[in-house]
């Protein structure tokens, strides 16, 4: 097989075969086919699509180019939910304790990105003493424990797919849907779960801009976790305002104590509901207005905040954080950011307000920047809230770095009118 | 400016600026862009194509990539035509002297190239001492002396181009037009030449396999020219056979000096006038029926063989070769191809058969295979022509390799039938 004529049978738009995709990610995974070729390659896949089948070829051959878990010692149904990322996204803290209470296991290995504002592993990194690191019996035994255990990615997943991602990042080739389904779908194969929940978030901050992109990617991704022989549903969310009120570490860890106490915010209990709901689905455990009412008990008689409690404990976490989370160092300034008018909140850019986040230091730019735990915004107000003037829209938790600019880029995402709009947060549900 | 913002620019099929593509080609070139980022690129325009100015700058930066001609010191207008490649494809020989003894300067550097047969410089190493190597100012005393200099390239013409062309034929977009048209543009633009007429061919031995595709090439190449200042012109000729009858480096000479004494094959003379009419019109030396009439003239009284005479002893060729073409050394075998029943010949395969000569040793398949001058294929039936069985419709001229494979492919290629075809020769003219 040479390189050359799979290159040229991609732009013609052919189909290749799982041969010879196979051929193509082991090839270049040890260094045999240069980079100019991939990335030529990779071009003609952004034109010319793959299908369904390429996909999961390309998923399954770069899971295969690393190590996979194997989670069989851990009895009982293994969930997890992949999200491609939004601002204020802390449905992994709230759903991952209420699906232990429920009786899944959720045996999480969390990769830490860029973005916004940190991952779910800075997020529990927030907690004094949270150890990510345990080896695969401990977490194995952990999870046959208490139901749940949240540890940094170890081994080598996916290189292939690493190695893709670095190259596409600089040759114009990221926005390719098979591309980026079947970049995640290597990870989730690799993942040892039996049942996965996506959630394709769609709107201004987040990956997908147009609800026609995000059913196209949430429903390959469906199709190749089924072709894979994986369960997997897919939920499309709106980004078009943050989930929850609350952005940055530590404040995103709170707003996940208050949900498990019952005191989430509406759109955040939605979201992590109608996602638990298909898990629970797909796992046997409960359907419907079942599997509702079950998550919602679990949540009044704390079983699932005390999840949460345990895997705080069980991984070496300060737990007095989580009883009473006074106890989380706080930022030192706390900044008002208040209307500029009277009116409706007829619209939030996302993303800005994710940078507004970032530039006070909740987010990484940079694969080596350093969170700042203790910042991040708190808002008061969202799409569809009357202010009048100089009321408190939000509040920035800050060190005295990025201020000046967050409230810039605050004053630019928040658009104040007359209309008082509602928006749909669940869009799709994918199965 | 960042590479991997044009690239994208490109991607989402926007014009790229002059200053763009003077970036991309000068840090190219410079080795400041990686391929894998070029090749993208490269793809990106495979598919979405380039406007006649990016063509036009993209042919202009390659150019400046390098060396240019200055041959403003020959008196006169300076000619110069180039082919996209052929079987048989002997015009040069047969023009070059031809427009010296109209009158016109013909002052040719080529390249040497791949492909079924030689190319004119292998054609005319045929030729006992002839040198291919002048140093600027003998070759701009022989032009300016007898009309007519043709020599290798020397100096670095448009590095750029190389450095491309050797990418795209790696990673798949060698059959983009505007990438093609400036590919050619580009050395045409720094030959020093006032007039061109480009031979775009077409058919199956050819570059370019359809009509469309043709006109495409030739239209892109005359504009490019237009755009940078110079006067250029094309013809689109069929390639559904070989030009003339003779195929290979020494029997292409020995129909060169046939057609110079008036006895040229029907098609090589056709599509020779044509080009040298426009050559000639161009450069206001003679226009339509007056044109063709002068060329005649100078065959008929032996002025353009004369030329041809003079070019070879200036370059210190061997003349007792061209006076009496029986001086050529022979190939030791000749063996014929004959015709398997009765019937027309209604088609010739012409790749098939360049690709005959060329396993005769007539050509080169790699950069470094050498040349057989005196084998080849000497063909004494065309399409139209009535055969009975076992006529002779080829001679191959051997040295006992390759003379299986060459009849297996004579075999294929040619086809014989119940019905007398013509075929058009030349296609189209594009001004």
């Amino acid at each position: 097989m040479r390189m050359l004529d799979l290159i040229i049978k991609k732009r013609d738009n052919l189909e290749l075969s799982k041969e010879e995709i196979n051929f193509i990610i082991k090839a270049y995974t040890e260094k045999k086919i240069p980079d100019y070729q991939m990335s030529s390659l990779l071009m003609a896949i952004y034109f010319n699509g793959m299908t369904d089948r390429e996909s999961t070829y390309l998923a399954l051959a770069m899971k295969e180019s690393g190590d996979s878990f194997d989670l069989s010692a851990i009895k009982g149904i293994k969930v997890d939910k992949h999200s491609t990322g939004g601002v204020g996204d802390k449905v992994t803290l709230v759903l991952g304790p209420l699906m232990a209470a429920c009786g899944a296991k959720f045996a999480k290995m969390s990769g830490r990105g860029l973005g916004h504002t940190g991952g779910t592993l800075d997020k529990l990194e927030s907690i004094k003493g949270y150890n990510l690191e345990l080896s695969e019996e401990e977490f194995v035994n952990q999870v046959n424990e208490i139901g749940i255990a949240v540890i940094g990615q170890s081994g080598d997943i996916a290189p292939a797919d690493k190695l893709l991602y670095a190259l596409r990042d600089v040759t114009g080739t990221v926005p390719s849907i098979p591309l980026i389904a079947s970049s995640i779908m290597s990870k989730k194969l690799a993942s040892g779960a039996d049942v996965v929940v996506l959630d394709v978030k769609v709107g201004s901050g987040a990956f997908m801009e147009s609800i026609e992109e995000a059913r196209k990617l949430a429903s390959l991704m469906v199709n190749i976790g089924t072709l894979a022989g994986m369960k997997v549903y897919a939920v499309i969310t709106s980004m078009d305002e943050p989930l929850g009120y609350k952005i940055g570490n530590t404040l995103e860890v709170i707003e996940t104590i208050d949900a498990l106490n019952g005191k989430g915010p509406k759109d955040l209990m939605e979201v992590t509901f109608k996602i638990g709901e298909l898990l629970l689905e797909a796992s046997g455990i409960a359907k419907g207005d079942d599997a509702i009412k079950l998550m919602k008990e679990k949540i009044e008689n704390k079983e699932a905040l005390n999840k949460l409690i345990k895997l705080v404990k069980a991984q070496g976490g300060d737990v007095s954080y989580i009883k009473d989370y006074d106890n989380f160092p706080k930022a030192k300034n706390i900044i008002p950011f208040k209307a500029l008018k009277d009116g409706y909140i007829e619209a939030m850019d996302t993303e800005k307000i994710g940078i507004a986040a970032m530039v006070l230091g909740a987010g990484r730019e940079r694969k080596d920047d350093i969170i700042d735990f203790t910042v991040g915004l708190d808002f008061k107000k969202k799409i569809g809230d009357y202010v009048k003037k100089d009321d408190v829209v939000c509040y920035l938790h800050a060190n005295l770095i990025g201020v000046d600019e967050s409230l810039k880029l605050l004053e630019e995402a928040i658009k104040i009118g007359n209309k008082k709009r509602k928006h749909i947060l669940i869009k799709e549900i994918i199965k």
